[in-house]
């Protein structure tokens, strides 16, 4: 099989179905390319009129002086088959298909997609969809994608790469990394897969040596000893995958045949392959984007000690069940710790795990940096918990004052911050501590980290 | 036992320790009731001076020219003891006391503690606390707390009550119904519970004609018998309470002696008692808020038939498998729904619950509002669940229609609107309509609710 290399990485695109008008599933593309400035060659396909978006326009692929890598059709349905003939006739290797209207629909369409599968039969030319949204590759902001998620925004590279069988839950993964100001490597969308399925996808982002994790959803696995080994390749190259499973009830299954001709009880075991290769699932997109951060972010996985540092007594005693619960330690400190520590609190504070830091901190908001400090260098902790609550007058401090402890690599330090000003949030994510508004979300994330 | 209404609705208020300083403790109960326009009488107690924040001061609690509903005692510890003593000789019934360093810190704290609940033996007084952030009943604006989770905000009276073991996260908890927008009837803080215990307040509470729904944060149950009757009071007088325990783990447990005396593990079993009860356990405040809302919006507790209307069919294959997953049915069309439904979607839309709504929405935005209104019309549905991502372009129209929607009592709808604008979510919300970001947390609250 041939690497998707040249599809992902292509240098050369051409656009068919090119539209003048930027909100068009025919302009976007072009417009996005011109606005992000793709570096390689772009050329619009138009039979109509000899420019399109200010750019020298083709009447057809066959009008095409040489093969580009990639021809992205934005056509409907109708056309997408004649379109294809004439690329393969004119060495074109690589198609991008948007057009619905295919095995999803109906039996007329499953007939549609076998022919247009029948096509690339005996030729080592790939097409990802249809039924798709395209791909986005952030190195060459190559956009062969209408997805309006990164309408008004750039397109930040980074090590997060995704995925899928949804080009909706793409947008919005894709809109959420921008909120998070997380890189991206590879957008995919694979839609209805006639022949480039996850397992190829999985693959390449396994070799691609631009891409450090892995986001994928799945609704069929198609197949599935190859996606496994690519998993596989994954973790060997210390690639974590997040992967959100879709079609795991009846009424689920039913939902992804009307969506991407997915049949998710095909035999496939996909609890047994996520088990054997560390896939990591989740259950949202907002969780696949908080792992994400935790592994860019260069963590490592946990140990079960915990060390908890709290503003509120009642906020410890929530920390303190949810950890246990999950299955880590609250442990004790040594009385070397106990020593270090006491002179740093108010006398009204317990000297236990969790700290409970009490009011005595607004008199003194060095106090926080200067206990989890002790914590950290005591080395008696694999992780450090802080728990903040509003605080507003003091709040310049006390973030300082984190940013501060997290240049000591001893330990990571995870902070819930409960109505925090959302500015020195971010001021604080930026530095790779992870900021949490609430407890439960914290300690699904860390249990799951913990191995 | 006496009432606590003279307490919670005190009518005359003397702050004792009283500060010029609004920052400072005592200080600020003074300052809050001034700026929000306390309905009582508000005499400052200091020795030092006559006038305390423009308001004529008093020296002592025996200056005063006749006895007071309410003593607010914001006095360091060493000075509680001798003011009580003095409030109690001149007939006043009700105290708070703010300070720490009683029965959470160490053996000389028990017996400060037990001398503190001596003076009350035999006499027909009350204390709140101590160690606790006091109260605050919006009715009558009355602020015996030193809490600055209102500092910049007025406080709107309305259905909710709290009480609770850990003044902060009621401070949270009351942040969070500002920032959602809640109305407040009582707010409190029980600290050390020398003879003012949950159990007396969830019976106010119960009894109190403002309040429609109680949440608690719970470390102790001390009375449990008198705590389950308070609560089926509260179920009989159709009032649901939402609840947090804390202290359920040997760590927690270990927290909440540090925090308010509280041993957890005292033979009470809370879950017994919240199941005889039907409270609804909850793991953070955020989703205390969120049943807070739905219960504030009188929306009635949910059957199993669920419709559901998606942007996005991976979104819809989500919420199929997690609410399958939950217990709930996404139940097949009739015959005749699919009749009435058919000419409102695009041909590439199956008839199938959930509905896909696909890209068509764009070119007609009235589809969501016309096809979600007959899944309601049809009364083959206990609610609706409606998914939505992005859609800047189009996304006032589809503001209008969920709200119009709204107006059909037939059945509740539920809105997931991921990456949504905040303005306009905010706007749905108050019209009642629930609002969410995300897949899980909508079906957590749906399953807790489902009965």
């Amino acid at each position: 099989m041939k690497s998707l290399t040249s599809l992902f990485e292509a240098q050369s695109v051409a656009v068919v179905g090119a539209s003048d008008d930027p909100h068009k599933l025919g302009g976007r593309p072009i417009a996005y390319m011109k606005r992000l400035g793709y570096q390689g060659q772009l050329i619009p396909i138009n039979p109509k009129t000899s420019v399109v978006q200010g750019l020298a326009a083709k009447p057809s692929l066959e009008a095409l002086d040489a093969p580009v890598d990639l021809a992205v059709i934005a056509t409907p349905e109708k056309f997408v088959e004649g379109i294809i003939k004439q690329g393969l006739a004119c060495g074109i290797k690589n198609f991008v298909v948007f057009a619905s209207g295919y095995a999803e629909i109906n039996e007329e369409g499953i007939n549609k997609q076998q022919q247009l599968e029948a096509l690339f039969k005996g030729t080592d030319a790939r097409l990802l969809g249809p039924n798709c949204l395209g791909f986005i590759n952030t190195e060459t902001q190559l956009v062969a994608s209408f997805t309006t998620a990164m309408e008004h925004h750039p397109l930040k590279a980074g090590g997060l790469s995704f995925a899928g069988h949804s080009g909706a839950l793409g947008a919005y993964w894709l809109d959420k990394t921008i909120r998070a100001n997380l890189g991206v490597s590879k957008w995919i969308s694979s839609g209805n897969e006639v022949n480039i399925q996850l397992a190829d996808i999985v693959e390449y982002l396994a070799r691609d040596p631009q891409t450090a994790v892995i986001c994928l959803y799945i609704e069929e696995i198609r197949q599935p000893e190859k996606f496994e080994q690519a998993l596989l390749l994954a973790k060997q190259q210390g690639k974590p995958v997040i992967a959100m499973k879709g079609g795991k009830t009846t009424a689920g299954a039913r939902a992804t045949q009307a969506h991407t001709a997915s049949n998710p009880f095909n035999g496939a075991d996909y609890q047994a392959i996520f088990d054997n290769t560390d896939v990591i699932e989740v259950a949202s997109l907002s969780e696949m984007i908080r792992y994400s951060e935790f592994y860019l972010g260069e963590n490592q996985l946990l140990g079960q000690r915990i060390g908890l540092v709290s503003i509120s007594g009642g906020a410890g005693v929530m920390l303190s069940d949810q950890l246990t619960e999950a299955g880590f330690c609250i442990s004790d400190f040594s009385d070397d710790l106990c020593q270090k520590v006491r002179p740093l609190l108010s006398d009204f504070s317990a000297l236990q795990n969790p700290i409970d830091l009490t009011a005595a901190l607004v008199a003194e908001p060095d106090m926080l940096k200067n206990v989890t400090n002790e914590l950290i260098e005591s080395e008696e902790f694999d992780a450090i918990v802080i728990f903040m609550g509003l605080m507003d007058s003091i709040a310049d401090k006390l973030a300082a004052g984190v940013i501060e402890l997290k240049k000591n690599p001893n330990c990571p330090i995870f902070l819930i911050w409960m109505g925090g000003q959302k500015q020195l949030l971010v001021k604080i994510s930026e530095t790779g501590v992870m900021v949490f508004e609430e407890i439960p979300e914290l300690v699904a994330l860390m249990s799951k980290l913990a191995k």
